[in-house]
């Protein structure tokens, strides 16, 4: 009852988003490799896919300079995402599942840090959600984006979904006042339990079919 | 004469900021599902078409957290019209042409509250028409981005140029001192009377042809 | 010894940042052209490239508002390049060579001065030369995905590569307490050096080659 529950989510959201940074990363540069971009673009991809969706959430609630602008181990963690996967791509289809699990944990990860941080800025809660939601799929939208692919986010899957489930554990415990660390973890390990199954079920969201002939297909 | 200008304006500005994002949120709603975005997208696509241009406002003259991330009736307008959208959408070819109206009553809405904002935060009258212009047509500027293709604010129709006219509108009354609400109502509707004239007449800006034979076509 | 560095410095950087600004807005507008943006489209594009990157850097680092909306000459220099190369622009093919000079130009004063500027903001120097790159990448960046390219400066060419070689230069320069114009001019120097060495031979960085048969190729 008398820990430090502040510095105990503190440390946890800083450790969180730095793994959460960095299986974003590979994803970031696995996406770079397979558009061919050269090795600083790779690190750009993975920087991006890494670190924008946080530095979004931290310009908006006024968070700034972001921490990725200010604490040398994001880049670092970027980095070394790029250079990991840019040496070590060896057939890079092969690994689009293995992708899909660190986008899964990276999503979890950063929807509960995002959620945590806002909520410690004073944003509504209901709207802090949200904000941890984007924490989780604005760096894979710019990252695809980026690309010049429609946001894999938008398009299908149950992805933004998990993000949200995440953040409302969190915003639950929140209100509940239940111990941080707990629901953190919980809401995290759900999203990635969420995301697993909608990959293996093919979980999708309704879509609306207009035109069935000029259907745009998406890119493998 | 002594009536509180100031409450009058914030309330007209509120108001219009709240029935602009609807209106645009619609047209980004229905570019989600022409472009087979599945619910979430379109929300997003609503969401971001409503407010991305208010939220570079208010990024840029430092009003963070902005409106649409502090203030829950924005998100709830966008998620209406995202609603309305996917499941009243029975083709939207038809509604091209409806889809233009609400397009230009936005546009209108948004370039003055975004000047009235801006003159708020004692941004000098001329930037302060820009930044008008800007939350027109900053949230259209990214809901085309984000599915991929370049805005049409950029290729064709007098469009910003009505922004702007409505800015011009709202600083010169603001420079003679009338009442702010004349302006504002008066701007609006100018920059709703140029986009249908343009629409109807084709009016364009001229462009530079470079190539005839290697001309671009923007997808239908 | 005892002059105003400070002052100097700040004037330096300055008219560093209205001429890059000027010879990127001409790259974003010969882009527009290209791309057979109408007048206030090509304008647009002069404005991001030649302003993005500061404006991002600067919202980052909390400088809002930003120079380019606090200061009309960022705009008017923009329009102006913008004009320039709307009506002067017969066959935008012949001068893609000195659209390339002006970009290493362009490239470098960015550099320099994004690094200076977030030096005197109190930014860790390794970060302010990733800072002073952005600002030289980043209106780039933005101008391609308006357009729908893949960042070119994540594709090839040593490009970023002379913008961080610029960047470290002026952090070499504040370490060792050396004269920040002296360091300033040497680095924007050595980048348009690094840039057209590059040009001439073909630099590029190294790219993983996934897929020869589905290699996508940047349209030309």
């Amino acid at each position: 009852m008398t820990y430090d529950l502040q510095l105990t989510s503190t440390t946890l959201i800083k450790t969180l988003d730095l793994i959460g940074t960095f299986v974003f990363a590979i994803s970031g540069a696995a996406l770079g490799v397979r558009n061919r971009l050269d090795l600083f673009g790779v690190a750009v991809l993975a920087f991006v896919a890494g670190n924008a969706g946080g530095v979004t959430r931290d310009v908006l609630i006024g968070a700034v300079p972001p921490a990725a602008i200010s604490d040398w181990r994001y880049v670092s963690v970027s980095i070394m995402a790029a250079a990991v996967t840019f040496w070590w791509f060896h057939g890079v289809r092969q690994l689009s599942r293995t992708i899909l699990l660190f986008d899964a944990a990276g999503l979890g990860m950063f929807a509960v840090s995002g959620t945590q941080k806002a909520l410690g800025y004073g944003v509504n809660p209901l709207l802090a959600a949200l904000l941890g939601m984007l924490t989780g799929i604005g760096g894979g939208m710019i990252r695809d984006v980026l690309v010049n692919d429609i946001p894999i986010v938008l398009r299908g899957d149950v992805y933004a979904v998990a993000a949200l489930a995440a953040a409302a554990v969190v915003i639950a415990g929140y209100l509940l006042r239940l111990e941080p660390t707990v629901t953190t973890v919980a809401g995290a390990i759900l999203c990635f339990v969420i995301r697993l199954a909608a990959i293996r079920s093919g979980w999708n969201l309704p879509a609306n079919v207009v035109d069935q002939s000029a259907e745009k297909q998406r890119s493998p």
